[in-house]
């Protein structure tokens, strides 16, 4: 279809799971209620952001939160891209993972963080999610409601050649749950989630968890939407909230057909 | 050496290619005297703008314009980056092409422009290069000074994949001579280039000609000066001008520590 309805999640993370779990779907009906299609929640939005925590926050493929997220998905009617969770694997390594449920309650795909998030800023933001995290091997798009969507995680978005893999499997928009801080925020969010929209000529979704300043991880927030055009459509801010956006393939076809880039893109 | 002093020329440029010499003379001089060791010229300096007329200004690898930038750059002691030119193979075939000089004055590379620039903007700006030009095969880089340069033109810089191998080759700066216009100027100028310097993590210039209004191809001018963070640290404006900057191998080796993205980019 040309227009598609979708929606944002800039949820508000705590320590406690399940208030995560009941909020997300307080957010979740609320989308549905305004004919979003397809809903994207933040990154590592069930659990602090925190590498000490991850484990205790894991779960496999079939666990509680990806039972909530396709109970969700079947009983709304909605595409739900999870964000990320910490994923445990069978042998007990720990990935950044989103979950992917179609309209009908099943899994769609995974995207297991390829590009693990390790820095150093001076004066600023130290975090190493390598000391934890097992990376991912592999660009991942997926196709639903006739749309190719490529998903990539936060640190992913640095990585251009990402991107581009995912545009060569056919991406009409990019997704990246994604969790900036203060430091990167105002360098580099807007900057990088504009520039891959615009190479790529799609459109792009970010999705962050809303600001909290109670002493853990500080979330840059201002989840974005992004036209073919590179141009910020929404931009939410801080705070929690539920934002609708539509989306259009028409403006794909015609930024692709006025700078004609694609093809000898490789 | 860390610092490197370079300078932008934003020339104006007119249908007079004598003119035009004379002016690039003056600024040459002028950035000499100013300490600079680096200097870009605009892309097709030496000509107007207009497919119609780049066979009749194109010239040889040892014409006019080349021997001019050659002994300027032998007598100033200034390595020439000199934008670019229309340049006539034995063939006939007319190419959109970067001669560059070291300080002795001998040829040290040449970037012939590979994406060519065709575009239909609608409402707004048409043209085709590729009606009359034959496109570039390769990604250039160059070392000079102590420095490993990486040079695209214009059109180039929407190539991801092309800064990505200037990268891989070693580039602590890009060089685009460029020429957007009213359309694709204030849509995506100063995004392309600040997203190719924070993905290279390097420095780049970009060198317009200056604003000209009369009738002609409008360049949207702006050269800029963006620093390996991806931040403006000049931006020129619309008039013609030289402008000398400073630029430091410490800030890319900072920003490389910081944001640890190399060597896992491929």
């Amino acid at each position: 279809m040309d227009k598609l309805q979708v929606a944002l999640l800039q949820l508000p993370v705590v320590a406690d799971k399940d208030e995560n779990l009941t909020k997300a779907a307080l957010g979740l009906r609320e989308a549905a209620g305004k004919g979003a299609r397809l809903v994207v929640l933040p990154e590592m939005w069930t659990t602090p952001y925190d590498t000490a925590v991850f484990a205790d926050y894991a779960e496999g493929r079939t666990g509680k939160t990806a039972t909530f997220l396709s109970n969700m998905a079947r009983e709304l009617e909605m595409v739900i891209v999870g964000g990320s969770i910490p994923e445990k694997d069978k042998a007990g390594r720990i990935y950044n993972t989103a979950f992917v449920f179609d309209a009908q309650g099943e899994p769609l795909a995974y995207h297991r963080k390829k590009h693990l998030f390790d820095i150093d800023i001076a004066g600023g933001q130290y975090f190493r999610e390598s000391d934890v995290l097992t990376p991912g091997e592999e660009s991942t798009t997926f196709e639903t409601l006739g749309w190719t969507f490529g998903l990539g995680i936060c640190f992913d978005v640095r990585f251009p050649d990402q991107a581009l893999d995912m545009v060569r499997q056919g991406a009409d928009c990019l997704i990246y749950p994604a969790a900036f801080n203060p430091s990167t925020g105002p360098l580099h969010w807007e900057l990088l989630m504009r520039a891959r929209a615009m190479d790529a000529q799609s459109w792009l979704l970010a999705c962050a968890p809303a600001r909290q300043t109670d002493g853990g991880y500080v979330s840059w927030a201002h989840s974005l939407v992004v036209n073919p055009w590179g141009t910020v459509e929404h931009d939410l801010g801080t705070g929690a909230q539920v934002r609708i956006a539509s989306l259009y393939k028409e403006s794909i076809e015609t930024v692709r057909a006025q700078i004609p880039i694609r093809g000898i893109q490789a």
